[in-house]
């Protein structure tokens, strides 16, 4: 009998990039208001106002979308024109429309792990947005659910587990946020194992677990089956 | 035994006012932009807007504000000033933020109906808003379950019940629109209760089902228990 049941798996920056979106958005930004500020300013005025409406908006690219139009009326005291409003807007279209680029050798260890466990998908963001990536990306028959919550705090995932009928025990989340795919989950006694993506949002930075049994990081989504194989047989 | 299992609800202007938010928020709307234009050919330029935005932005607030920002630059030929584009962003947030207005008779209505059957809501829009209105509502210990969909067709319906395992003869949808809560749900062969609300976006209109003999209209709230009692005398 396998030591788990249930492998869920965080989405954004874990089965597809999604940080390299913003970042393009963000140099944009920083590119359409560069006659009115320093680049530096610019993006630390964005992130400020991100912060202050994440209790308004929540997460997703609406909600940046707005902040960043609230950051450029800001930082222009109201000068900021009708054309870069567009500019903002059409930025934003593309982001929601924009191809899902898998990370590396997702297909290959969804298809194996799917042999062993069930699979699941907790993401957190816009409803909408998360579901076409979904479909979009072709992953979605690998899933026997797909979970997208408001946030991903303890109580979110214990809410899950218990809609789903999942011990703490017998449950692994991969994710590449330790702030809400390692840290909660640990802390309701489940498994998390953490794949560090290049590009990471600050906001979704921790100080990794110390001393936790519980706790792996390995440095690709492709290792996943050997650290699987070699749990078991612990 | 009772003739069905589960009754749904339909949240936004069938439990609490909603579309009252809407309307306010186009009025102050057209006050904003009136130095530009008439009003009728904003409110026609917004509702396309909106409509055309859908399919990028889904429902909910943040898409509706999105549709007010672009639909402002486009009317103003990119004339519309930052403090225009604030006081817009300041609506959203008040939006976001207004109290919760309950429909009349629905908590001691629902403490009646939850004696018989299990409840729950299904509803549409932002899974942020929506979760913290529910919590705002003080409804939310009535309901075993709440399920936030990106859309309100056919198959998400037949999603929602597979998922709980809820046979579509025990099922019962009650809401205020018949494109949303009542069509679709006819259509996977559950019943359905229609409550107009004086106010409904529309988008939301259809045609009333004819003769169909799953498909009940009643004038408020109020009066569910004593269709229930009918219908479980049938």
């Amino acid at each position: 009998m396998s030591r788990f049941d249930v492998i869920a798996f965080d989405a954004d920056d874990t089965l597809w990039h999604n940080e390299r979106l913003y970042r393009e958005a963000q140099e944009k930004f920083k590119n359409l208001l560069a006659h009115y500020h320093s680049r530096e300013w610019i993006a630390e005025r964005l992130d400020a106002t991100e912060m202050q409406n994440l209790q308004h908006f929540g997460y997703g690219i609406k909600s940046f979308a707005l902040s960043m139009i609230e950051t450029a009326v800001e930082l222009t005291e109201g000068r900021i024109t009708g054309q870069e409003i567009q500019a903002i807007l059409e930025m934003t279209k593309n982001m929601l429309a924009a191809d899902v680029q898998l990370v590396e050798r997702v297909p290959e260890t969804l298809a194996r792990l799917a042999e062993t466990y069930a699979l699941m998908v907790i993401t957190k963001g816009d409803l909408r947005d998360q579901e076409t990536k979904i479909t979009r990306s072709g992953l979605a028959d690998f899933f026997s659910h797909v979970e997208i919550v408001s946030d991903k705090k303890s109580a979110n995932y214990a809410r899950v587990l218990k809609r789903h009928n999942i011990a703490p025990e017998r449950f692994v989340m991969v994710g590449n946020s330790l702030r809400s795919d390692i840290l909660p989950v640990l802390e309701i006694g489940a498994t998390a194992i953490y794949i560090p993506h290049e590009l990471t949002w600050t906001h979704e930075h921790a100080d990794a677990p110390t001393d936790e049994s519980r706790f792996f990081e390995i440095a690709q989504f492709g290792d996943l089956p050997d650290l699987f194989a070699t749990l078991e047989r612990d």
